[in-house]
Formats: C-alpha cells, structure tokens, sequence
C-alpha cells in the first residue's frame, strides 16, 4: 500500500470523488445518527439496518423489528422513533434489530458500501475507535455527513479529534484532514460552546432538543465499534 | 430579503445545494486561476471567456482570440498559454479576449451563473472586492474552487479572510463560513508556510511553480474586481 492517509470528506455528496481502495470509512454523524449508533449498538441492540428511504425502512415491518426515522430533525409520524440517543436505551433496544433512516447519516453510510470496512463514530466511543484505527493497515477516511449535503461544523470538529489523535509521522493528512484537526484544536477546550455556534446546533434548539447535543458531546461512555456487516451494523468484535 | 447571509461552498461539487436567489457569487481559485484573471483583467484584457472544457477553448481560435488551458497544473499543449499570473501581463493581455479553461476554477464559474452576480476573488484583489461586497444589499456566497471536487485549503482560506473583513452583527454565518473564518485567523501571520502544507502547495512545488504560488499570495496589488458580463469576464465599473 502507498504510505498510509487521512482524509476527510466534508459532505457525503463528494463521495464519488474519493477512491475507497483499501480505505476504511468512519462515518460521521454526531448530531445525533452517528452518535445513537454507538449507543444503541453499546447497550445491546443486535443490529442496526442502514437504509436511505422512509419506504425501504417501512418494508421491514412485518418482520418485527423497530423502525426508526428522522426527517429534519423530527421523529417521522408513523414510526417507533427518530435518532434521539435517548431511544436507544437498553431497555428498548437490547437485543432487538433496528432499521433506521435518518436525514443525513444513513444515506452515507450506504454511500461507502464500496470500502474496505465501514464504520461509526462519535465522541461516545472515540477512544475505542481510535486505539482500533490505529492498529488498521488502512487508509483512513472520514466521512461527515453534515446537514443536507452542506459541510456541518460538529461533524468536522469529530473527525479532528479523531485525527488529533491518530496523527504520526507516517500518515498523509489531505486539506480537509489538516482543516478538521484545526477546527477541533480551536474548539476542543469548550465543544459545547464552540459548536454551539454551529447552524445544526441553532437547528435543534429550535427543536427542543438541547439535551440530546449535551449527550451527544460526551467522551468514551461506550466502547464499542458498529461496523457493517452486510447490510447492518453490528458491534465489532476487538479481535477482528 | 431574509437576514443577509455569508455561506461558503467548499466543493462545485456542493453548488447544487445552494439555493442562489438574491445571491452574488465569488468565485475563489486561488493557486491560480481566480489569482490569474484579477490580475489579466486589471491589466487590461478586455475581457476572459471562462468554459468548462478544452474543444469548447479550442472552438475559439478563429475569432483571433489567446486561448489559454490548464490541467493537473500544466499548459496543455497547443495552447498559448496555462493560467500562472505571469502569463498574464500587461504587454500579453491588454486589449485582448482570452479564452481559458481550467482544470477546477472556470468550470466553477460556470456553475455560479444561476447567481444574480458572479465575481472574482483573489488575494490581489482583496480589499477592493470587500469594500464592494460590503455595498451590496444581497447573500453572499463564496465559492472554492477546490481540486478535482474536493476541499482546498488555499481557497477556503481566502474565503475567510474575506468573511473577517466583511463580518458584522447582522449577517449570518453558516458553519462553513465559520470554519473558513477560524482557519484564516489560525493562518494569518504566516500564510505562505501556513498554506506551504496544503496538498496543492506540494503538488505545484513538483511543478516548479512555486514562484506562482508566492505571486498569488500578495494582497492587494490591483484593485480590478473581474465580473461575468453575458458569458465573459470584464473590469466591474465600480459606480456599478
């Protein structure tokens, strides 16, 4: 392999400009899909489906599984919820299969099917997924998903935290890597009002969502790695 | 109209997002396209014919115009000329049309031309495109030209620096305005080693370009602010 890069890609609009050749995809999405994967995944759900429509999410009904759907930020009438972490408890999810769709994040999550290895992350488990990056023979690429295809600040800010700490001597930073490890260096001493400033913040204010941001901002209360296995995410074994 | 509002594009790739009502457009290639057509225009070219592809360039020979081409950074051959600056002198240009075609910038251009008005930003130019932004009762969207679609430091660097001129307590930011802002401030002091990291930097220096990229990052050496007129570029009256 050419020596080892980081990359982000600031909008899933821009993945058919990224080669996916031996690269794993971290995707993004802290407010809040990314984020209640991790968490949803950590307290025992057995998988979680993926998909980019409200239609395909319906269709699974009939076997038995939650269905879960977010459009601008709302729960979708009809379904059993949205991607607020707070749905994602033990006592609602352990052991059950979720199919979710959201705004943002689960369609880019299908958009990087074509790489090596695809998983979630979030400040929830971003130790865990980064000792494991760490020990990958990959190229890494992070992909925000960001609001609408537009850059988002709070998803950019995580993939710099992660850079920040995955940076060595042997790694290629692109532009957007070097920006991202900026951004979150600027903000990292005070996330909540940094991204506070953040039009997705602003968004979900209006929402009533606030405490759903502050959950989101917390380090390392999982450790576990959804990765995809199929067409689902399950949680990654650490031997694998 | 709305709050006015700065948002920045990081990608032509992301221009289809962007509603462009009530909205001028600042077109940013800085390494060296936006770079370039300041300086031509303020040197007296009568005007430059942006296009998207070579044969279209070429299409033009019989008019008697100076076709200029670039891609992957070079001239391309049976062209008279690429888009580095010093290609675009007074004793070259004055009273001439030239048709250039490049491998990020005019294909942005081209893309802007839903804006109720399409400019040219570059370092060269800085201050006298900001105090006429400043003027305009209408959004502002800059747009970075990037590099084959994805981010570029250099570009939305400029973009901030532009946002720090022109920001005050009525306009709207969106998150990558207040990214491109943040990284213009970390990069201020220094900005030819501060951008010396980006990869389009590397990429020139194994051109042997580097003298362009120091041309490009002087600050206000002409006070030409180029405009789309019909399909052209052309000196914006400043009474305009």
């Amino acid at each position: 392999m050419s020596p080892q890069t980081i990359r982000v890609c600031l909008s899933p609009a821009l993945l058919p400009f990224y080669d996916l050749d031996n690269t794993i995809a971290v995707v993004i999405d802290i407010f809040r899909a990314s984020s209640s994967m991790c968490y949803g995944i950590a307290n025992g759900a057995q998988s979680i489906i993926p998909v980019a429509e409200l239609d395909e999410c319906l269709s699974y009904r009939k076997n038995g599984y939650l269905l879960a759907a977010e459009r601008d930020g709302k729960v979708v009438e009809g379904f059993d919820f949205g991607n607020s972490p707070f749905a994602y408890t033990r006592e609602k999810v352990a052991g059950k299969t979720i199919v979710l769709t959201t705004t943002n994040g689960t369609r880019a999550i299908r958009q990087c099917l074509g790489a090596q290895a695809v998983v979630i992350g979030s400040f929830l488990n971003i130790t865990s997924l980064t000792d494991w990056l760490r020990q990958q023979d990959a190229h890494l690429l992070f992909v925000c998903s960001g609001w609408k295809n537009q850059f988002s600040l709070e998803d950019t800010v995580f993939a710099g935290a992660a850079i920040a700490r995955l940076e060595s001597a042997g790694l290629l930073l692109d532009d957007a890597a070097q920006a991202a490890k900026s951004l979150y260096l600027e903000g990292r001493n005070n996330l909540p009002a940094y991204l506070g400033k953040a039009s997705h913040s602003k968004r979900m204010k209006h929402l009533n969502i606030e405490k759903d941001i502050a959950f989101c901002l917390q380090h390392d209360i999982v450790s576990t790695i959804p990765i995809m296995n199929g067409n689902a995410l399950v949680a990654l074994s650490h031997n694998g």
